[in-house]
């Protein structure tokens, strides 16, 4: 059993008035670091089996056809969720 | 100027209809491959100057307490995203 994790984002030009209500709540709550905040979605996609990459193109395509806007919205990460987490922890130990 | 991506998913017992209409409406689009979908949140929040530790524990915390209702929520990831970026590319070139 296989995941992919797609996630979409508003396009920058674009108003995200949720981002603008995190931004305007963290500072009230002690969290003064946070310029700006944009909210976007990650959706978690299963498959029987492994994730070839036939499995990924196909959440590319199913990514821009539908679990994005592609007017207001931008797909800035489709990948294997178990590779993804590997690079996590990297990413992490980088940090 | 850094980003700091955080992602919040809906617990594995919580029903989450956002995930059951995308899963119902794929295959009738021809994506037949996906046994189930999840729908959750991904926030960057941008910080002047780099993503310290200092920053990414004050993410983790913000996370806990305003971006997710840890009743129904898991925060899946806290990451610095030039990090992020590094790994993504990476995992892709192992799929």
């Amino acid at each position: 059993m296989g995941r992919v994790v797609v996630e979409v984002m508003p396009k920058p030009e674009i108003l995200d008035p949720q981002g603008k209500a995190v931004v305007g709540a963290l500072p009230r709550l002690g969290f003064t670091q946070f310029t700006s905040v944009r909210q976007g979605k990650r959706f978690e996609l299963e498959v029987d089996g492994p994730v070839t990459p036939e499995v990924l193109a196909a959440a590319e395509e199913a990514a821009v056809k539908v679990l994005s806007n592609p007017v207001i919205e931008d797909v800035v990460r489709v990948a294997d969720i178990e590779a993804d987490a590997a690079a996590t922890i990297t990413s992490e130990g980088l940090a």
